[in-house]
Parts: structure tokens; C-alpha cells; sequence
């Protein structure tokens, strides 16, 4: 059966990480290289410039824990906005919710849409025919800046691994400005990167959304064929720790239908920062 | 500086988790195949009948996550037996209990010791040389077979995956057996493999010993150089579930010592049974 399969690996530093299966689209884009894979532990998968992104079969390890920690936690929101994403996996999980209204993606690459649609269909889903979800092709750190105050009820960075148009997604000045647009009680969630696998961009982010906003936490959980396994995922706020309690009447429905994220999964997942993790910070922000 | 070296991969069905670095031990034991390597990202590593089972730089996340949990939770205790862990690593974090008295450990394959003795020698550390370490070369299913009962304060089963030698300490047999040479408030840790790519036996070793003990729990966190980077480790007890509290006095200056697992690491890390392995067993157990 798999006899014909060719290994495809993510290279990061000196380790790698690889699915057997078929690529069964290969594109260059105006910003990066896309491969879709017939995988065959995982179902479809997206790579981007050598990097894996997502997957059919493992795909709600990422998007659950994105997600689900700052939606579930908002008494009332109406706007959101997702920064990449261009799978479709977070506007998914986003339109679970009845309340929201109002749903921007703004992706830069509008062949990862493209291809995502195509190839991906189920990680979108529903939320490709949705009302509620407006598709930007755009820049979002430009997108953010254009925006006006107090305008978001939260922000959600999808984002793939830092490169040269993506760099800016993970700067101080990106957060400021994200800071800005969202509404006072707002919540700020990103994707945080592997305290192991990209230790230093980790303990960036970390600290430069420390320094932004009034409250932050990590959470650290599982993505299983990304680099380590280990990733982290971010939430900030400027009023209240919402994202570590949930407020949410419509949330055990939710819970309901996820399949890696619940409630007690998230109350661990904040509280499971490595010890040099913990040493490291603390020198970082002494 | 690496482009002579080469890739080594665990491969696991259809995915593959590979190191960069050279061969510098490879013996074929009576029981498997054992390579030494000298990896880029981690340092050297140990890999058995295809299977990476510790590295120098990344061993942390694995011994830390099996011992801490059952010894920072008993009150006292001077006996305690190790299954497996040729490496060393279990023993060292066994041995920083100053009130542990006497450690034995019951390893099938005089070979992994010998061969980390010699090449991996800052796992075991100082183990190798402490008074009360009792290495013995022997069948850890045996050796709980002929053990009086009510004799250990913890068995630690620190085993290698599923195989032809290792299948039976997976067995309900030989949990029972254990409970039986456990002191009446002893505690069981064992790996428990992972509920990603090893679903199967992950599920049976948590049901097995649920069966079996009053009191047992599953706690999940990482190891990054394993299939999926999600690991579990379940540790049971027949009086009280101690090992979600803990009761030691000298267990901040352990948890100082430690590069990855902290007392909140720790109660997080019981929390994160993801949903479809809690929707699994609530079908297994019905």
C-alpha cells in the first residue's frame, strides 16, 4: 500500500520531523512555497516553505487551543479578527459561536485560501460559506495599523513561523498596535511557537506582550507533527485575566464538539511551563 | 560542520522523527539492537531496536515527569524498585531522596548499561557510584515474582516500548502482581506510552491499572525527541491518591534541581487527557 510514498520532513535545526505520503499539489506563490500531501497518518496536510502547518487527522490540536481559551472566556463580542489563518481551521472554531457577527480574515497569501478550499476543504468546513466570515486578501500588520480604535472584540494570530513577511506579525510595534484596535475588555490570542524547537522566538513573544499589555498567560499543550511536539499558544488582555476563566454560557456545547481542548485541558495547559522556561524568563525579565 | 553526518529516524507507522549525527556505538544485545549516537540538537543519544529511548539533552523531560509525581507525594519511604532503566536516569532522580535507603534496579539487558555507563555517563551521574543502588541483571516480570509482598514503598517501571521481552510488564498480570509487593501505601509510576501514536497500548496500560488499584491517575506532557512529542505516565496507589499532592519536605530543594518538572507543571500536566482519549476510555469503561 504505502510502497510508492515518499517521506516529506520539516527540517528544524538538526532534527526532523517527516509524514510519508503523496505531494499532490506543489505551488509557488508570491510569497512562499505550497505543498499539499496525501499523508497517510494525518490525512491531508499543508506545508509552507518546508514547514508543516496543518493536517486533516491533527489539525484541532492547534486551532482548539488558539481558539477556545479566549472566545470561551467573553461575556459578549461581535467583531473578531483572525490575522493569517488562510486554512480556515480558526474561522471554524470562531463561528462555533452564535454571538459573533462579524468575523475579518485577513490572509496575505490568497493561494493558501486557494489551495486550502481545494485540497483542505474539511479543515474549513462550514466557515468557507458562512455570512459572518469576510476573507481580506491583505497584509495584516497593515490591515491593524488601517484599523480604528477600540474596533475588535479580539484578535486571533494564526500565523506561520517568523520569515520575511511574517517577521513584523511577531514584532513589539505589531502588538501595540493590536492593542489599540481592540476593544477595552478585548483579548489579544497568538500562537506562540515551541519553547523547545524555537526557544528564542518563544521567550519573545512571551515577554514583549508581557510588556504590552496589564495581564498575559501561556499555554503550553500538544501539536504532534510539528517540530518537538511542544507549542504554546499566548492570550492577553488589558483589563482582566479572562482567558484563565470562562464566562461563556454557550461554552459546554463547545466543549462538546472539540476534540482535544476542555475546560480541565485548558486549566492544565496554562499551568505546565518548563522549569527552564520558568529560570529563563525570570533572567529575561529580572 | 554537519554535512557529514547523517539522519536516524524512529519511524512510527507512517511518520518519522529523525536526529542528525554519527553512529558511534551500534551491538547487537540478546534482547535488541542498541546504537549510541552523537546528535547535533541533543547530544548523545541512545535509540533501541529502532526506538529513540533517551538522550543527554533532552532525557529531563522523561525521568523528571516518571519519578517526581510518586516520590514527592509519600511521606517516607526507603525501598523502591526500578523495572528497566538502563540509562541511569530514573535511579539519579530516585536517589535525591536523602531518606531513600535502598534502590533496586531490575534491568533485562546488562548491555544498556554498560553501553550507558560508558557512552552516556551524565544520565546516570552519580547513580552509578551511591551505595544504595542495587544493580541487578534480571527479568523485571521475575523479579516482581519473587519478591515477598508488602516489600517496596514505589515500583518504577521505566521499560522500553512493547516487544517480544518488554509485553509482559504491560500486562495485568504483572500490575497485579506489583500491587501485591507494593507496601500497603505504596505507590506504581509507570510510562504509560503515548495516546497519539501509541493510542492502543496507552489505552490498555490506563485501564489495566484502573482495574486493579483504588486509586489511579494519568498525567501528559513532553518529550520531544519521541513519536508525536505527547507522552503519558500513569502512577496508581491503593490507599490515596497521593500523587496529586505531595507530602515531602525536601521537595522544593528537588524541585530546584529540576530543568523541566515544577510542583504547577505537575498539577497541569494531570489535567491534560485530551477529549477523544477521555471520550475512548469513558467507551471502553462503560
Amino acid at each position: 500500500m504505502t510502497k510508492n510514498k515518499i517521506w516529506i520532513d520539516e527540517i528544524c535545526n538538526n532534527s526532523r520531523y517527516g509524514l510519508k505520503g503523496d505531494i499532490i499539489a506543489k505551488y509557488k506563490s508570491k510569497y512562499q512555497e505550497i505543498i499539499i500531501l496525501e499523508t497517510e497518518d494525518y490525512g491531508k496536510a499543508l506545508m509552507l516553505d518546508g514547514c508543516w502547518m496543518t493536517t486533516d487527522q491533527g489539525e484541532k490540536y492547534y486551532h482548539e487551543c488558539l481558539v477556545h481559551p479566549a472566545l470561551s472566556s467573553l461575556k459578549n463580542f461581535s467583531k473578531i479578527l483572525i490575522i493569517g489563518g488562510g486554512d480556515g481551521g480558526t474561522a471554524r472554531e470562531c463561528l462555533k459561536y452564535r454571538k459573533l457577527h462579524y468575523l475579518d480574515l485577513v490572509e496575505i497569501d490568497e493561494e493558501v485560501i486557494n489551495l486550502s478550499k481545494k485540497y483542505l476543504a474539511n479543515i474549513g468546513g462550514k466557515a468557507w460559506s458562512d455570512k459572518r466570515l469576510n476573507i481580506n486578501i491583505d497584509d495584516g500588520f497593515k490591515w491593524v495599523n488601517n484599523t480604528q480604535d477600540n474596533y475588535y472584540d479580539a484578535i486571533i494570530i494564526d500565523s506561520s513561523d517568523p520569515s520575511d513577511f511574517a517577521n513584523k506579525l511577531f514584532s513589539s510595534k505589531f502588538y501595540t498596535e493590536c492593542k489599540r484596535v481592540l476593544k477595552k475588555d478585548g483579548i489579544l490570542a497568538t500562537q506562540s511557537e515551541s519553547p523547545e524547537s524555537f526557544k528564542e522566538i518563544h521567550l519573545k513573544i512571551y515577554c514583549s506582550i508581557k510588556n504590552i499589555f496589564k495581564n498575559s498567560a501561556t499555554m503550553y499543550s500538544f501539536v504532534p507533527f510539528y517540530p518537538s511536539g511542544i507549542w504554546s499558544w499566548t492570550f492577553a488582555s488589558d483589563t482582566e485575566d479572562y482567558f484563565l476563566k470562562q464566562n461563556c454560557q454557550e461554552i459546554k456545547s463547545i466543549e462538546k464538539n472539540c476534540e482535544i481542548w476542555n475546560l480541565k485541558f485548558q486549566e492544565g495547559a496554562f499551568k505546565m511551563m518548563p522549569s527552564k522556561i520558568i529560570r529563563e524568563i525570570s533572567m529575561l525579565t529580572k
